[in-house]
């Protein structure tokens, strides 16, 4: 393999307890030049979410292989489950990894979305850095009134699909498509049980009442471990660093006179995102990719 | 290409200055699987370190075609330059990558010995970790006389070769085969002209004066700059990382009332230097090689 131009896909499916019915849906993803990264399931939410990766090509192949299987195998009109949800096949997110562009991923997410209604008769909207409109950015927003409320809100001309006619799919809804940074879900534990602190620690570092930008934040108790929680999720490393959201946390908790007790990256992280914060910590000056032996390595045996 | 199981190889051969001789005797390296990543001619020393990695065997058939090579082309004889040596190929050794272990290189250090020693007939020292006497380790020690002193000093008991007979090469001497941790080139800036600061804290961070395991360090006078430089060779970042001896010329500087302006990786540095001092930092608990991204999708493919 090299390590250019790959690119992650992430899709959530509106099934998490029937095992086959996972199984089936996330292995047709198995296609030449792709990877399984993951399949994580939860019955309460009643989802799955799935992740792959490989070339350009090949994981738009994988993503409309799954999008068939998802569209073929899931009923929404049976569905209950505790997350919000309009499709089958409810989110297709594409992610940069190394090699490859936001814009890569935006004419990647453009392109699948495209099939998936002319071929599935699914109707497809474009969200986060795909989305042709503003409005529809924010996923939370696309989803609103779910599958229930599919049938009267797609008729709205400012809900017309990007993608297919204006009716939903009897079965498998609608599917928002897009393109996004690599999430990472990032945790501080402090020590000490004052829930309350964690609570206003994480309302300093989230966004939407204030803080960092690209950070989402929720303060947690954690009593098995005797401690509190600011649980995360860093939706664009570049634009907000891990250093970022822990020298705040680090700081407002300080000003309370409590410690940090460590933090834990739940699940998986684009290398660059701690290679970033070694450079930002040790103030390293003119680094470059190219200096990592690994990185050279790796383009030596591509050109070879 | 896969990640795992590759082998560096930083032969320093013994002329710097012909620029013809170094080229060929860097061809030798290009064998299938292995990638040439640096040639760097030094006329003063008449001395050129050239690095290549690959997979083990691939590494070990590329070693010992350039120390052929190396024998073939350059006679010490009427070699005169600035840096100590004892061989046409004087040093060759052998650094641990992703998947392999030092013991891997000591391995294949005895094994590429053995042969250069059978088959080219230059008596081999193993030095570094792969020497068999502890005062050996010390690649100065067994340098020690260098090419002109070679002929009397084999004859002792105590200097007889660890592969070959106690008879230099005519031309090409004696080579010294190891293994070793990769070594990082690594500087950092002080806000200040005040050479005698940077040579004391060079001497508080270097082990031979009671600093840090695995850390060599100078003070230098950056005039073009305006300010003075620790500059240090990292030996074992596993001992000491970039953050330890960071952390500890911050400090000292901090206490003279100075800060510190940056610091500058010199050359490749393997990749887990930088993730090591990012966990530090980040005081990431439980995080494992195996949550990062294209970690994962490098094993995923090589798997698959």
């Amino acid at each position: 393999m090299t390590l250019c131009q790959r690119v992650e896909c992430v899709p959530n499916i509106s099934e998490g307890r029937d095992a086959g019915v996972v199984r089936d849906v996330a292995q047709a993803v198995r296609v030449d030049g792709v990877a399984l990264l993951g399949v994580d399931s939860d019955p309460d939410h009643h989802r799955t979410v799935i992740s792959f990766a490989g070339s350009v090509e090949a994981v738009a192949r994988a993503a409309f292989a799954l999008a068939k299987q998802a569209v073929k195998r899931i009923d929404l009109n049976t569905h209950r489950g505790a997350h919000p949800r309009m499709g089958s096949l409810d989110v297709l997110p594409f992610v940069p990894l190394q090699g490859t562009t936001m814009d890569d991923c935006v004419a990647l997410a453009r392109q699948v979305g495209e099939r998936i209604a002319r071929e599935l008769r699914v109707p497809v909207y474009l969200y986060g850095e795909a989305a042709v409109r503003p409005e529809r950015r924010n996923l939370a927003a696309v989803r609103r009134g779910q599958f229930e409320g599919l049938t009267e809100k797609i008729k709205h001309p400012q809900w017309a699909p990007d993608f297919g006619d204006p009716v939903p799919h009897p079965t498998a809804g609608a599917t928002a498509v897009g393109a996004r940074a690599p999430l990472i879900a990032f945790n501080v534990n402090l020590d000490t049980e004052d829930l309350d602190l964690a609570r206003q620690i994480a309302k300093k570092v989230r966004y939407s009442s204030g803080g960092l930008p690209c950070v989402k934040a929720l303060g947690f108790a954690l009593p098995q471990r005797a401690c509190v929680q600011v649980s995360m999720n860093m939706t664009d490393y570049e634009r907000t660093g891990l250093h970022g959201a822990f020298g705040l946390i680090e700081q407002e908790a300080a000003r309370a006179g409590v410690g940090v007790l460590g933090s834990e990256i739940v699940g998986l992280t684009p290398q660059r995102a701690l290679l970033d914060s070694a450079q930002f910590y040790l103030k390293l000056n003119g680094f470059s990719q190219g200096q990592i032996l690994e990185h050279v390595l790796a383009e030596a045996e591509r050109d070879g």
